[in-house]
């Protein structure tokens, strides 16, 4: 559809907004405070709260923790990190039980899976590559920087596309007998590119590398399926889509048949076998559990279970179907602002290749993008000139991203 | 003193409750739900809730993240690392700022600063030792053994008589031209032995080691003076008498002239200079920012930092004076009990050189504490046969000492 005024978009606004069968999961987020809020673009970069939230820990503080306090380990908190992991794989990640735990920040998880990764290929050949793109997130770049130069590897890049992303063929021309592990994105951060994780992996496994897949801007928006994908290892954030708060812990994923070959670095008593014996040597405990390694951050990890129930209640596909339907309509409107506006679309066009925000872009966006928020619309700048438009589909309605579009528009006017 | 009867102990520890200048901070806590807890004595492993927090975090959700939502990020929360660091530095810690941050877990961040250490010492030398202790709590001694490992480093380890600690002559003997770094517990897991930190930081620097300090059992009860004594390095958790909640963020402290001469290992964006550039290459944050690697936990970091300003109302002289007379009462309680009751006190008697906690011995003590978590009276068991009582100061009474003393007696005499 393609309508031509304002009003119109508004009209279509409203009507995907009556058809939309989320639409009901939008009350279950807290209402912000009066604060000139017009429209928040940004859940891809902190999700709103749920409803719920502000009850559950007040909940925890008073009974498992005020109340059970130390008790409360052995009642429930020993199992969160692989519940709550399972509870993910579950809901968004296509993953089945005892793959993934939830501890750490996306960083550190990161940096654990990719050791474990890149130390057991050097055990067992000589395999000195680490592949990863231009565009990928500054801590995956930052990480595996750091990786190779303490183990003396070799990074290959490979030149994204900065309105794309990564295409398997160009991952099919680098990979190699020396290729260690292959580091991409699923989602893109800044042009939401998707990319195809099920042809990748299975080009970089042909080649003998192992593949670690970034899902901070998949999970909770873009269903993944791992487990079919045959992927090795996976590591994202919670904090985003998954709506766990700012600085909620990350997951990391480790394939079943690979969890008895890895090992990875941070030696921690949580994740040794029997870790109340206290006893001297570390063996790491069984099963994905051998990935943790400090205590879990558990009052952390109760708004990470409310976002993950939340997703698991709406379902994933469904979300998806709203997400694309969102990141349409942003781009059929920006596809109706006059030429001379001069705003390009910096994201996929293709629906199944785009995950769940549009970039535009303009050479003084950063400039506009300050004019936004002083007006209570709040997207996110991206380096050199994008403008992130974030749209968590269970919270975000078309009214109100119609809204923000419409706020952009005169500030790019002006 | 030393009443006779069960009676003059209950007195005194009334006397010792309506003298205590600390008494009233006990209404500070969340009181517990009925529940059958007549005793908690494992505050030194997971402090009581305060009781505000509740009430912050219901702040923190409605207002920071729930109405400023991303704006969080530049209002406040960017800098939580340091500035919650700060305010643990100098409450408890004797450190003056721009040392100190809060992330990660204890283990994590204890990888991140013993890498360092050792990193350092082997870019500017050759030196090839860690030395620890046999007593020292098992996640240090875990990691430890996995950077040695990686590393090519040996480990060199100390005997520590289990009723006691590390001495400085034992570190004297040891320490020399091969040692890298020294990691020790500044007051011990089991026996509360509280470690000469002066002299032994002292005695390690004659040989030209780095000293990392674990502080977990210290932090908000024994005052430590980290600047005064030299140190380079320490990590602590802040669950334990910082009232910080499962799983709370740890703590790191880099002195400030080390601090552009260490790089940590794991690089991550929140560490690099200037974060939202998002450029190429890592080049670490100024000063003790660049020990940061993921995005800061925030959410667990609200309850820590109401622990840690409660802290610094009370005093941490104060606390250390209530903590002595508590732990002092326990002892005279203990050598009270008849000597065919079999119990050992496995804790200093010297008051200066004991922590926040003590530890009674009998072998069928794994049995008995069983029987006093039944009857609501809730110490700690630690291997082989010990009963840890941990006095966390602001938040346990005498009265509470002495009920759970009663408690212990008669199951010991079952």
């Amino acid at each position: 559809m393609s309508p031509c005024a304002g009003d119109d978009w508004a009209q279509r606004a409203e009507e995907l907004d009556e058809q939309d069968p989320l639409a009901p999961f939008r009350d279950r987020f807290l209402a912000p405070r009066e604060d000139g809020l017009v429209a928040y673009l940004d859940g891809n970069s902190l999700g709103r709260p749920t409803r719920d939230v502000q009850e559950r820990m007040a909940e925890f503080v008073t009974g498992a923790w005020g109340t059970r306090l130390i008790r409360g380990w052995t009642d429930e908190w020993m199992g969160w990190p692989e519940q709550t992991g399972d509870l993910l794989a579950s809901a968004a990640l296509g993953a089945a039980a005892g793959q993934t735990v939830v501890a750490d920040s996306t960083t550190v998880m990161l940096y654990k899976l990719a050791r474990a990764a890149v130390d057991a290929q050097q055990r067992h050949g000589r395999r000195t590559e680490i592949v990863l793109d231009t565009d990928n997130f500054p801590t995956d770049r930052y990480v595996l920087e750091g990786i190779a130069d303490e183990r003396g590897l070799t990074l290959r890049w490979i030149e994204a596309d900065p309105a794309e992303g990564v295409h398997v063929e160009q991952v099919e021309q680098i990979v190699g007998p020396e290729t260690a592990l292959v580091v991409l994105s699923h989602v893109a951060y800044r042009s939401a590119w998707l990319a195809d994780m099920a042809a990748i992996t299975r080009v970089a496994h042909d080649a003998g590398a192992l593949v670690l897949w970034d899902l901070c801007h998949s999970a909770g928006a873009v269903p993944v399926q791992l487990d079919a994908c045959g992927v090795d290892l996976a590591v994202g954030c919670t904090y985003k889509y998954l709506n766990g708060g700012p600085g909620a812990p990350a997951f990391g994923y480790v394939r079943a048949d690979l969890q008895d070959a890895l090992r990875q670095p941070i030696q921690g008593w949580m994740g040794r076998r029997d870790p109340f014996e206290m006893g001297p040597g570390y063996t790491p405990a069984a099963g994905i559990r051998g990935f943790v390694s400090g205590t879990p951050p558990i009052v952390g990890m109760v708004p990470v279970r409310a976002g993950a129930e939340l997703v698991a209640e709406a379902g994933i596909e469904a979300i998806r179907a709203k997400s694309v339907q969102l990141t349409r309509f942003v781009i059929d409107v920006a596809d109706s602002w006059p030429a001379e506006l001069g705003v390009e679309v910096a994201s996929p066009r293709a629906d199944d290749r785009r995950g769940g925000h549009v970039t535009v872009r303009r050479a003084d966006f950063r400039d506009v993008n300050q004019r936004l928020w002083q007006r209570g619309v709040i997207p996110d700048f991206r380096e050199p000139d994008g403008i992130r438009i974030g749209l968590a589909p269970l919270s975000t309605s078309f009214g109100e991203t119609w809204r923000a579009l419409e706020v952009l528009v005169e500030s790019a006017r002006r």
